[in-house]
């Protein structure tokens, strides 16, 4: 197969986390007879650097033509500690969202057994930990209107959704339960929310036509709980933007590593994958991060396109890694292995 | 001192608990030598089903005319269940805060040495754990503008804040620090929200007057898992209203039981205490739920009122109680105790 695939590394640790991913996909395309071809573009922080803009129309025009877009991270702390600045690393990632209709992000949460013991959480409680979490991309209070009152001394974030941007993601989602284990949870508020009563309302029609699934409902304070005190009771999550943004992280909890979460942004044409961690930009160039989040989205890029023994690969690999602990410090605090090697053990394991 | 103090059970446990509390009010009054009267009222659903209303005006009035109020819980399956009704339980409760102008909601996260070990993270991450989290009750995207378009496709809602709203909270936030450890912690999503954006601005103009306090800003999604991972990390939280919901929430995972949190929502005027667990409708009328969350509450309430000796009295027979293993099932799973059984000994065990 030819893929032409973007790469872009974006800001802290991301383009060194990529470079992993990249090494894994030629390892895959060499192993299993693929063409791959990679062209890097600019994007956050480092892109408002070079060009004024996080997002630079070549970048745009990059992901537009290409298959699939491998993102690394974005931010930086100037920009984090500068509430006033008017252009923001952040907005590269958004704008690119927006304009590909990228709106179902996917996050698998799965415990690696081998690894199991070196979560915050006692093993009994996470041991056997498999769901998903579909996260509204490109509605709620991400993409509406904003007001910042001329004296500056009040500020508004509308958040709004219409049925057919729910529409859309409940459907994926439900399909999704129906070929795992039948069970899906809406997160909400719909005690308070206007919007998560739109969503309840939605989502429990859609649910008539999956009768083989089972739908329940949670508000979303409940559901940080319950993430974290019976992870094993969830299938599919499906939630809204903001909700999902903070569920994504709290997954990254019971895996003991934000180092180990994949993730997938689809829309209609286009697909983007990238590991759930930000940019920590205290860890650039350290050669410290763990770059297994990016390898691991590299295997949903391969499954996303019907490439399930590469994946499978990909996988075997790490698990591999993991078993002769080969890992990073944020696995095993006494680990002395870098993100280069790590990832070059893994890309060299990659057999088919 | 003479207190009147309004018992607001509500639904679910809701009764049950604040039973526990007013047992163990009568027992401070009679060992210190106070005079406390207590009336109940009507709110939720329980109102609801017999005014029509969630907060009745009696039950208003009685508020208004109280030194405290003690509030149970709040909320029921049948409303929960259905996106469509217009009145419903939570609307008490959303109303009170706003009547009696209850701006600043305080919750204490503090491990319990003895009770580390039942908590679901490994106890060499909790231990220590003693924050406070300052969330912000009457704005955001609670309380302001809410619509639904005709055909119901479409729905909204605002989240709103201006600097005074946010800097009489600050202020509270602040001097809570300065009193403690000294590290203020401010969680927004600054990187997605102009409100965010505001927070941070106005946060960090008062931080100048509190040269003392060290002031942080994490984002939302940060907090969300560094409250797991290292919840000993924090001192004093300061948060929006919906952020601090699902905080608050995960606070009580480090704690290992929602059943141990208590919390006060005070205004300038008004004080009101309460567990911060929900109304738990399946264990209603089953003597199962855990009372310490609702009796923590009424130190908080002595507290308030500078009655340092007597909340220390009441935390005491707390401890005691853990220590003797009289404790709900939440707490230890192969427990035999009830809710009223925990609750009697807790009282009598008040002593000066
Ligand atoms: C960087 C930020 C805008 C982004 C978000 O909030 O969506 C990030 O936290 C994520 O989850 O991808
Ligand atoms: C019942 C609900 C409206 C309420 C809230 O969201 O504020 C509750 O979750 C709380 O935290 O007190």
């Amino acid at each position: 197969m030819h893929l032409k695939i973007a790469v872009l590394g974006g800001d802290g640790i991301g383009p060194e986390v990529l470079k992993q991913s990249v090494k894994c996909l030629q390892a895959v395309a060499e192993t299993f007879g693929h063409n791959f071809t990679f062209t890097d573009g600019l994007v956050g922080a480092a892109a408002i650097k070079k060009t004024g803009s996080p997002l630079p129309d070549a970048t745009l025009e990059l992901c537009k033509k290409s298959d699939a877009i491998l993102f690394g991270a974005i931010g930086a702390l100037e920009y984090d500690n500068d509430p006033n600045a008017r252009v923001r690393p952040e907005q590269g990632l958004l704008k690119l969202r927006k304009e590909l209709d990228l709106f179902a992000n996917i996050r698998p949460v799965k415990v690696f057994p081998i690894l199991a013991p070196k979560s915050p959480l006692k093993e009994h409680i996470i041991k056997g930990t498999d769901f998903v979490i579909y996260r509204e991309l490109l509605g709620g209070i991400y993409f509406n209107e904003k007001k910042l009152s001329e004296d500056g001394t009040k500020a508004s974030d509308l958040c709004e959704y219409t049925e057919g941007e729910i529409s859309r993601i409940a459907h994926m989602a439900f399909k999704a339960a129906k070929r795992r284990r039948k069970k899906l949870t809406l997160v909400d508020k719909a005690n308070v929310l206007e919007t998560s009563r739109l969503w309840r309302r939605v989502v429990t029609n859609i649910g008539e036509s999956y009768p083989e699934v089972e739908l329940n409902c949670l508000f979303i304070d409940n559901a940080a709980i319950q993430i974290i005190l019976d992870p094993r009771q969830f299938d599919v999550i499906l939630t809204e933007n903001m909700f999902g943004d903070i569920l994504n992280d709290q997954g990254s909890v019971v895996l003991g590593s934000i180092g180990l979460l994949p993730s997938a942004s689809v829309g209609t044409k286009n697909a983007m994958f990238e590991p759930v961690h930000g940019s920590y930009p205290q860890a650039k160039g350290k050669n410290i991060a763990n770059p297994v989040a990016s390898i691991l989205s590299v295997a949903m890029l391969l499954q996303h396109f019907g490439l399930f023994e590469e994946a499978n690969a990909v996988v075997a690999a790490i698990l591999k890694s993991f078993q002769k602990n080969i890992v990073t410090s944020d696995v095993m605090g006494s680990s002395k292995y870098g993100t280069n090697y790590v990832g070059d053990f893994i890309a060299e394991n990659i057999v088919d």
